[in-house]
């Protein structure tokens, strides 16, 4: 291993590498070496440019912390964070399909009973959100735009909630009626997003993650019908099966007493569909070996073997 | 731009991305985004393995400082740093091959006098160095196998300094006998190494950076014939026309006397070749062009135009 050229690098770091007792990460690190090499011989990497792109990773980095993930925001706006979820979460026909996390979900959400209010905003439309479902961590920004860990001075989680559904599958709470937001924009990705010309918005929308035993995590989001940005969104989140209609509380006979609200609050209903977990990992594995199959490969190869031990 | 799935959402972030005004940014980002998510759809990521990445690439930028510049380590691990140099700095017979700039390399390096010592390490092997060449900033572990800027105490640079070569385009100074040393291994990109079963060392090494306006950058190592990992270096750099031997000042007639050295002190020579700009550019944007060729495209496509322009 010595003499290495651009024809030959490749090869040599994957000898290097070949020793790593860790199927999976081995398969990892040899399709990231191959890929990244294919990149910078393609393009005819440039050293200034090397050096931009290790700063800009570097104050991608620099900028992080518990509440701002810009790490999360970097693969968000690449397209990255919505292939994978599409990818490790596979849907049939009927399941609600998910979208991306983003980086505004929190741990520290309080727990809410049936039909409290997740916002202290006043400022914005209240709605009602009655859910069928089983579980759920929500949460959404003010009427401003901007999440509560965005706040210098917040006192504690706001916007935010876990609830858990009824006997029937069902729970609802009041919030605000989603507004379209810009990601944040004042760090590194956001400089990025400038450079391409691209704006930092995203269309208006309420975050959702399930969580029950035996089903699939679904991390997914409802999008408000007709909301700006709609068919631009910065980080890629929309499907057409997520976007929903705002209608009234006084569209559905007894609703207003049944809630406790005004029948001109508005109102946003849906079935969310989970799978199970035994359905999803199904899924999850026939696509995988179908992957491995068109590689021409095993599926021992690309580690899954070592993938699900873990 | 809708229901995005994992076979059309490559072209999509093209799409939102192609109001980008640079058309060598433009270029770099498509095909960024197309290496990274047929990295992604290959291996088919899962979204653990996403959040792992996340985070380690987040661990490298909060550990890097003005002193440590771990995704430089990281990209030398990767051979990327070597493919790069190749790629930028292409190089006819004859000239001196470049390696990597490593980690190590600073801007405080004082300025030294012909024959002046770079290093106040008492405790290894003097040897003298007379360079043919033309400018040089160098650099070199202390006999631990530590660069000043890894001690916490040290008081100013150490084991560095920046030379300029006489009439004669010569050059010398007195320096300790490289030794074999880890590449930092306490960080993220040393925790990598060990999960590959990879040793973090270098072979033994002394760095070279050539600055004289008028010539192109050359940015070398000279390592000693015979070191331990000189086929296993951890970031690629060895060439077979950088791999020196250690002779005796007593082998060359009247060299003792004439640079005020101990006969029996170690004696490393070597002739740098260098590229005047001309050369040197004209041979980049050769082989861009090649590249340009061989993809079917245009340079301008690869914005090779706005690259010079910058």
């Amino acid at each position: 291993m010595k003499d290495l050229t651009i024809d030959n690098i490749t090869d040599n770091v994957h000898i290097i590498n070949s020793r790593c007792p860790d199927v999976r990460l081995r398969f990892l690190l040899e399709r990231l070496v191959v890929r990244l090499h294919d990149f910078t011989r393609e393009t005819r990497l440039s050293i200034p440019e090397w050096q931009a792109a290790l700063e800009f990773i570097k104050q991608v980095g620099q900028v992080s912390s518990d509440v701002r993930h810009e790490f999360i925001l970097l693969s968000d706006v690449l397209g990255l964070s919505l292939l994978v979820d599409s990818i490790d979460h596979p849907k049939p026909d009927g399941a609600t399909g998910g979208t991306v996390l983003g980086p505004f979900h929190t741990h520290e959400a309080e727990n809410k009973a049936a039909g409290e209010s997740i916002s202290a905003d006043q400022d914005s439309n209240r709605c009602l959100w009655p859910v069928d479902g089983v579980k759920v961590d929500v949460w959404e920004t003010d009427s401003k735009g901007f999440y509560d860990v965005q706040y210098n001075n917040r006192s504690g989680p706001d916007g935010r909630g876990v609830l858990v559904s009824d006997a029937d599958g069902c729970f609802h709470f009041k919030a605000i009626v989603p507004v379209p937001y810009p990601i944040p924009d004042d760090g590194p990705v956001g400089k990025l997003l400038c450079k391409l010309n691209r704006h930092p918005y995203r269309p208006s929308h309420m975050h959702f993650r399930f969580h029950k035993p035996g089903f699939g995590q679904l991390i997914t989001a409802l999008y408000v019908r007709g909301s700006k940005y709609e068919t631009s969104d910065a980080v890629f989140g929309v499907r057409q099966s997520l976007i929903v209609d705002i209608t009234k509380v006084a569209d559905e006979e007894g609703w207003a007493d049944k809630y406790g609200v005004e029948s001109s609050t508005a109102l946003l209903r849906y079935d969310f569909v989970l799978l199970t977990e035994e359905e999803s990992n199904k899924l999850r594995e026939e696509k995988a070996r179908d992957e491995a199959e068109r590689q021409g490969g095993c599926e021992l190869r690309m580690g899954f073997w070592s993938r699900s031990r873990r």
